[in-house]
């Protein structure tokens, strides 16, 4: 068989530190599993365009690895030159940088490590939540350049104790986040999601679900997205939404950039419609380095957390998926069933309805 | 009466921000209540040296009203000049910049707004907790600055679940840090106390004493510290204990700056031996501009989670502490008893063990 990986590239950091098993140069640990079975194993970092190594290889590769935070692509036109290709593993959550409906046609796999990394995620929204709500941003900027002032801080600075916080979407991720914000004695917990929570879990968290969009958006102080991408969530934070949020709300999002109209958050964080946005995903990855989001500011100066998509990365989550990686392929090769809860697209069909299908 | 309250300047800020009340311009709140009733109120944010207002008023002040966040020190000489002095507040919590010795033999009662922002501090911990765990701040100003490379973010980021967590004080502050952390299913919790917590207190946030300090040290990958200033904690994190935490541990600190030796603690980040260090503390305040906390890094460029002292002057705390000023200001006026949890020094006697009296 014919293993194609597309990783992110570490440098010199991969080499200092082993446990980046998530990057070109550590492999995700498989090269010798791969070899001994007597598989071809290809790992790249080019990834776009017809003369990257993933377009050139893609034509004769067996199975595709692939991770969330360098996306390589897998469009309708290469599944067409994909003839050999039988499975797709999503070395960490969410697999919309593949085309489920091709892979659904094509009869390929498409098999995530599913629980690799929400914890990581999940705490990625906690810290985003209070950092905004709390001003960090500038307060620590005001520090390195040798300032003082406590009440340009304090001016934007909140408690998240009392405020109305919602999650679209309350699955693997959005209830985690839930579960960690029970403590914070918020004044309410919402959640946004098509698929209502058993009534024990709601208990669990004392969440309560809100069916109407707007309406969900017109609640709440901060909202959080723990959704996947797919056609039913591209762009649903956009101009017309924004408009139903409370003035002054804020924003995490550590799910898919492409949920939200870029243009459109950037715009409403600097009229101060949203104090501020964070999170770790955009609509292209790498992000330019003209992306509005980069630079975006409220009003008084703050409201930006963003940083590169690693929150589901850490070195610990880079461990799991590396060890469910190499479980997928164990249970590929020899033919053992997968992990139900890891399989997106089986033989020819949907198995999760998290991608829009209902 | 006359009342002084050395309080911090909001400048234009507080010019457009009214909720910053804990502001010289916007005076607690408390300037139409006390003139009213016929009292004196001077403010000012001048406390420092023979010349400021502070040292001029404190002569025939009878009721003195401080923060932590720009605190007046009222030391033993000024106290021996404050002929009129009856009361001191502290709007917020911690009276660390007032010489309790001194308020006791001289009869004069030191009472603070308990519970204004003890859940302020505690989500300040929390945050600090996991932008260190999870290297934010590196990954923020990368993106700040156009760039993006994934590894040399991921390589120092990890997960806070797993990890052993230790709060040194496990009081009002630090058991709320401890109530929040829960969720995130750490390894394991621990605290070091002089006083053990009750077993039912214990056991709901499945925390563990450790009596003895290096051992607690030794055992944490995080330690938060969460203790008031006295003799018995100044300097307490040191050269000596921190050889004695695990190599690259982190310590958060928002309790006060002098707990930790600065110097000591910025050698230990520049080397490595701590991993990061964040917090809102600081040995003097305002820090001035060549403090070695704030530009201090560690081997790989992150590891300062550093801000100026607010975190307990959130908005919401704000009106918390100017309310409870107030009402100390009113039972003190009537003749009322104050909340006994409040009170640090009643008169002639230490109320509370907290400050070191055994």
């Amino acid at each position: 068989m014919k293993v194609l990986a597309v990783l992110y590239n570490g440098f010199q950091a991969a080499k200092e530190e082993p446990r980046l098993l998530g990057t070109v140069e550590n492999e995700l640990g498989l090269r010798q599993y791969l070899e001994s079975q007597g598989h071809e194993y290809i790992v790249t970092s080019s990834k776009d365009g017809p003369d990257s190594d993933f377009h050139k290889h893609i034509v004769n590769t067996d199975i595709l690895i692939t991770t969330p935070f360098h996306p390589g692509y897998l469009t309708r036109t290469l599944f067409n030159e994909a003839k050999h290709l039988k499975l797709c593993i999503t070395a960490g959550v969410g697999s919309d940088h593949i085309d489920l409906n091709a892979a659904v046609e094509k009869q390929v796999q498409v098999i995530e490590v599913s629980g690799s990394n929400v914890v990581s995620v999940a705490e990625h929204v906690i810290m985003s939540i209070l950092l905004l709500v709390r001003n960090f941003v500038p307060a620590h900027e005001m520090i390195e350049r040798g300032d003082w002032q406590v009440s340009e801080i304090a001016r934007n600075a909140f408690d998240l104790e009392g405020k109305v916080v919602g999650t679209i979407g309350a699955g693997r991720i959005g209830y985690r986040v839930l579960q960690r914000l029970v403590p914070f004695e918020c004044k309410e917990l919402l959640y946004y999601d098509y698929a209502p929570l058993s009534p024990e879990r709601e208990k669990e968290v004392g969440a309560r679900r809100i069916e109407d969009l707007k309406e969900f958006a017109s609640k709440c102080d901060l909202i959080t997205i723990n959704a996947p991408l797919h056609e039913g969530t591209r762009h649903l934070i956009n101009k017309d939404l924004l408009q139903h949020f409370k003035k002054g709300a804020w924003l995490v999002n550590t799910a898919r950039g492409a949920i939200c109209n870029a243009e459109d958050v950037a715009a409403a964080v600097k009229s101060g419609q949203l104090n501020g946005y964070a999170g770790d995903v955009w609509n292209v990855q790498p992000a330019p380095k003209d992306h509005p989001w980069r630079y975006m500011k409220n009003p008084l100066g703050g409201g930006n957390g963003m940083v590169p998509h690693y929150s589901g990365s850490t070195l610990d989550a880079q461990l799991r998926y590396a060890r469910g990686t190499r479980a997928i392929l164990e249970n590929f090769l020899t033919g053992k069933a997968q992990e139900p809860g890891n399989i997106i697209v089986g033989l020819g069909k949907y198995e999760t309805k998290a991608y829009g299908q209902r």
